[in-house]
């Protein structure tokens, strides 16, 4: 073998338990009691240390234009940050440009990503944006060539209106393919913005005003009425408030396919960041939502009625954050997440608030079971050897310093973790060790994955 | 005094008891156990009969232009018709033009109603449909002239997005009016009648089928939210289907002033009818649904959830209707109405499905209460003596040939009732005597309303 | 006609109205616009005034036995605090004796009652205690004699199990009479009494925490469920959690005929009286819970979930209160209300917090409904003049010497009013005039009432 | 390596895949892609086979002394027709008899088990049914010697009341114990058993009527009750109605610790089996629901609001059925269930109701979970090799024949099966290969178990 971790605790979705484990041509091959006795390249005492799947974050965007700008970490940056945090794998959604074929929009962003030069292997959404001229019909070669998953916009002016949402849905039904969908509702969110533009309330604190519970709650409700009338799974993205866990747990309950992910910028702030001196930073849609709504994220957390963690990484540079320092309808929407996910979850589990196999399931298992990452989410044999390995004694603080990322700030300055990954491993090759980088550009994949069971 | 009626059964919304009731000058003066010691000019022994208060009938669309023709009543057979029914106060919806002020549509149609002649008392909703150009600050000058309610459509050509609802409902908070919505998602109905017709799929159960209950359910949940992210008061018209009896329950569980207007075609059908031979005749917006959702009205009738009975009275000529034999899409939307509802729901009292009190809560007090009718709906002393004599004794079948309307046909053929009115007064004046309409062309005035209390 | 009251404000349940009241042979005969011209002994100008009818208190014990002695008031003594409060009929809950028919225990109060002298009219329900050796066959006999309500226990020595309660309820359907409960977990009140006992935690707080919201909010739904099962109505007494106000509200909603009552005490206080210095004097069953149950009750009040309010009126004298100042389960439970119930929630209606005509609904018309008291809780022509004049402009501060219970102090003592009766007739009688009881022991009679219909 | 199995596909509770698997000394030692460089005693390939955990039944009544007499299978017996179904644990539920201590009760029956000679490994949980003379301290000592869960039934003579199940449910928070309760309502009941009697309805329809949907319904829903008061964890055995669906989905979105296990017999038949000429053959506690209950508990079966399938096997032989022919009073109440427990779910997963994941949750880790039984529940290395060998592909039909329990019949009589184990091992020894049972009496031994976290 290539490869064997020794004596370390392998944690799964289920359970935890002592084994070591083997690594050969980028693959887990063996997990075993006591593989002392195998002939191997490198063998690693982990004793102590937690043996993890690499994380998978569903949610990023990299090199994306957005807001008059482009977010700030390329596709080579975003991932190289997400080695360092022990993310594996990261989702980019794609928006599909006007007129665009959804493939062609596959094959643009499969190129850049590839000029770029990921650190860690990727998979795309594709952001439908434009459905005139039968342009949905293009859905199923998206799928043929291994995309399976969709994004659609309630919000923006490349958002959906209802009917085509529902048109879309349909379509996923029939290509096996998943709708992911940003949930507000658009023309109140500017109504309110107008509102408080002519009232001169233009400071980020009205960011969130604009944008505050009912707003997503609503949104929340119609898209899952729209899947319900169809008996079309959904997924709804970055889930920030009280109703939508509401909407989603009652519709799970119902027996209906609805999957739903939150992101840490949920979990840890609420709407208090926007009063804060530096809240421009905090930007990002939708808002940070009121201390119910974070308790109820957290309640659905630990009982399972979200799905997944995933960040929306979307950092945007310090100076043009700035640009809307007066004026929160001039701050580009974003910020960054993607290295911090897994620690900032994994450290949760350290203190006892959840558990890690459910940080991994969150992390890792569920997001490669609902979009089809067949050899990626676990440490199973067979799968790829994505792997974190985890020191939960190690005590880290989040720094500009110590982050990976091209941005130039984050808003999790100064957070405390207990517990840090020290070794992350990208198909067996080590690419990220006790704080630095050590893999390289280009060494990650596009994934292609399958459809999903009808 | 000018009238005495004698020994009847006075029914309130509380009670029923014996008294005689005493009218002068075209107002009750007097109820009493016994009058017959008062002078008066005519003394008429109702022994036997109830005393109601005349009906509100807060739903109706006279001489309205849509679907490419105008509905078959004027203010003249319209009111004629309700007088006929024991129906003596009707609102009509009237329809903003585009770029006219609120107080001028007021004032337009005003006129019209004098042209035409009514046969009872009258007053106005005015149906918001063009929000530009600062035309909704106009909203306070139709309520300072008398009309404090507005509609506002989410269907339709000239329905309003969300970010015009909310602003509508805030204003409506500003002037002391109420907000009266047809909820139906457009978006949604579009694509499925769009479907369809694209499949060929024109009859008119195709009708029902692209207006099938999620899509009211989810309007009305969605118009829910903006009254209560708001705390303002509204009033959904029309409401037809259980998920839409389940938001308005909860949402006046929770505490919020919801009101539910629905109608006797959706107590009595449901979607069913859309396969008769003659379905076109049933086509109206929305469609009847499915038997739960009737049953779901009848218990929220009985609970007290609905307030209101109305009947959205449009009726069309059978050649009007007949333009969408074979294609739904060309039949004018509406049905008859007026001259059978206060009949409908007291056979149905008289059979114990409701109580008596119930039904003149339902037809006569709730309306005048929610409307701000200060001098309508009751037989208390100091009201219009708006007054109808029922015989509960009386068997009667709807026909054609006993209505009172304009229209060669109504949806209510054969209908067998249990009890009828047998005398109409307004205003002290008879107006409907044993059959016949007795009344005459321009008795009827335009009630001017106060605003509501804030 | 012996008196007319001219140029009050007549309220009903559904509104409020101007008018001369006419009263001959102590029933009310006319209402008219105008009765000045009609001969009468007596005419009263109460412009200004509101004309009421009497409230109904359907929850007092008078002379009754419990906690080791008897409550302060008894028929009469009682009768005439209610007389001064604008209460002009008292139900007393009469407890079976063990191995008593329930008609005889009607029978055995009806003479203490006279042998006491009511100042005003009273009606009785009977306690059942024992259903050994078919006694609750007996319960027809009761209703024949004009005693058609029950109530059963779920607490104390004399509370039925549960298959008891069953059987008591069907035996309710087939003689058309209404069971009220008490709902408590005995098991679990006793299993908290005991262990805060054993830790020596006996202040009057104790008495709260040993029957905390839980405590009550089981027993509701249990109660409920029951009924629910063989569509029975049911009447929960003094409902006073949140939880208790969900499942009424969710029976209600799903079509049921349940009933719910509850008391000034609930409405007013929470449990921090208990943590007061006179803490024993607050001890009554249920005890008052916290906040958020106080605003649930609000709520449902509002809304038309709780039916009435009655006041359990049940006090002790305060050396029987002394009896457990350092022990909470030698505390006589039982607070004085009778008085205060009306001035209390016509305050309330003053500023604001509900409706006059609300007021009048919950504290007469539905009680006299509910309880089938034809002749009682209405202004109407036909029933007995049971009148309250009232002055909006009145402050009143609650005072034991302005209070007319024999009970030597009040819980609600310093309470501010604005607004108070000034007149209270009975039977057309003078029975409270401005601050005084003018009344005679033994006016009051008891009411024989009739099956509830089935 | 004693044995290794080659080629077939691993079953987690969250995903599958191929693997070869080995084992050592009763343990799974290795998970590898590809074992077959290694040596060991015996290689079997296993190609097109699932390689499954051994199932855990966590109810079953073994030698059980019950109405009358004693329940058909005692430790071997039960244990063999177990390890031929799959099923290498049981959970005995042992009655504490009158006084006893409750590690008395646990010695005593180790003793009996051992006499008997269990055939696969079992565990204890104690029934407590005797609470006075500090005997609820006792549990202590169980849980020190190895048993940390109690149950409690709320009816029967055995059954304790509510303060009682308080004190229980207090209790086990400080031992780090878990409560499994059989929630009936007793009072309830025994009335309409009584009534039925009375009445002369004794066929075994009225066993299920007397025990109807909301007996079972009440009673969950009072017992989640207390659980939610202590915030204690609970685990519902045999849920079998949808109101107790409800219930625990309920009190679980809330964020309790409430557990739910359901059983084949309320998953596959309905109460119409009572109305089966053979009726008494099915007679269990709590009987066989209505539709739409099955549907419901197969719903909380699909998304996880049901946690565990176990059998509560408890058979009694056709004579001791047939005492209760005419009364089904007299019959003994249970069904045997133990061997066709894991066949009957994976065949659902077989045939796409459910996954084999989701089947392997239910009926292993989740029980090994819940129960902490460290050692047993997954595939996991460290594991004891309890291991079923799955032909997914074999037929198979249930006759009494080819059951191994030592009942004369059995409820299953001509089940069809799609897919069926062809070897268990318990502890890597074979006991089970393809039909006949080839194990050993006495070869189980019994799991002592740790407390639960707290």
């Amino acid at each position: 073998m290539d490869l064997i971790l020794c004596n370390g605790i392998i944690v799964t979705p289920t359970e935890m338990y002592r084994a070591d484990l083997g690594i050969e041509n980028g693959k887990i091959v063996a997990i075993g009691a006591d593989l002392s006795g195998v002939l191997c390249s490198e063998r690693l005492d982990v004793a102590g240390k937690l043996i993890l799947p690499g994380a998978i974050d569903a949610h990023t965007h990299l090199s994306f234009p957005f807001g008059g700008t482009v977010s700030a970490d390329d596709f080579f940056a975003g991932t190289r940050a997400a080695a360092c945090g022990g993310t594996t794998t990261v989702f980019d959604y794609s928006s599909q440009a006007p007129g665009e074929r959804l493939v062609e929009t596959v094959r643009r962003r499969e190129a850049q990503a590839k000029a770029e030069g990921a650190a860690v292997d990727f998979a795309l959404h594709v952001g439908i944006t434009d459905l005139s001229n039968g342009l949905l019909d293009s859905m199923q070669e998206a799928v043929d060539y291994g995309v399976s998953s969709f994004k659609i916009y309630m919000v923006y002016d490349f958002g959906v209106k209802d009917g085509d949402f529902y048109r879309v849905l349909q379509k996923s039904k029939e290509t096996g393919s998943l709708i992911c969908v940003h949930a507000e509702n658009k023309e109140i969110l500017t109504e309110l913005t107008n509102r408080f533009a002519a009232e001169g309330k233009l400071s980020p604190w009205y960011h969130y005003a604009s944008r505050p519970e009912f707003v997503a709650g609503e949104a929340d409700r119609r898209a899952i009425d729209w899947a319900k009338s169809l008996n079309a799974p959904l997924y709804i993205v970055h889930l920030s408030d009280l109703e939508g866990v509401r909407a989603v747990t009652q519709a799970r309950d119902e027996g209906f396919e609805i999957y739903a992910e939150t992101c840490p910028q949920y979990l840890h702030f609420t709407c208090d960041v926007f009063k804060r001196e530096d809240g421009r930073n905090f930007v990002c849609s939708p808002p940070m939502k009121d201390q119910p709504s974070r308790e109820a994220l957290w309640g659905a957390v630990r009982r399972g009625d979200i799905d997944t963690i995933a960040t929306d990484h979307c950092p945007f540079q310090q100076a043009e954050k700035d640009w809307g320092k007066d004026d929160f309808r001039k701050i580009p929407n974003g910020c960054s997440g993607v290295e911090i996910m897994y620690p900032y979850m994994l450290s949760k589990a350290n203190l006892g608030e959840i558990t890690f196999p459910r940080a991994v399931e969150l992390c890792a298992a569920n997001p490669a079971r609902i979009f089809v990452c067949a050899e990626k989410g676990s440490l199973a044999v067979g799968k790829d050897a994505d792997i974190v390995v985890y020191d939960p004694n190690r005590e880290f603080i989040v720094h500009q310093e110590n982050m990976h990322s091209d941005c130039d700030h984050t808003i999790w300055e100064g957070l405390r973790l207990h517990g840090y990954p020290v070794r992350t491993y990208s198909r067996g090759r080590l690419v990220y060790d006790n704080g630095a980088f050590v893999g390289e550009r280009g060494w990650g994949k596009m994934l292609k994955r399958l459809p999903r069971k009808r």
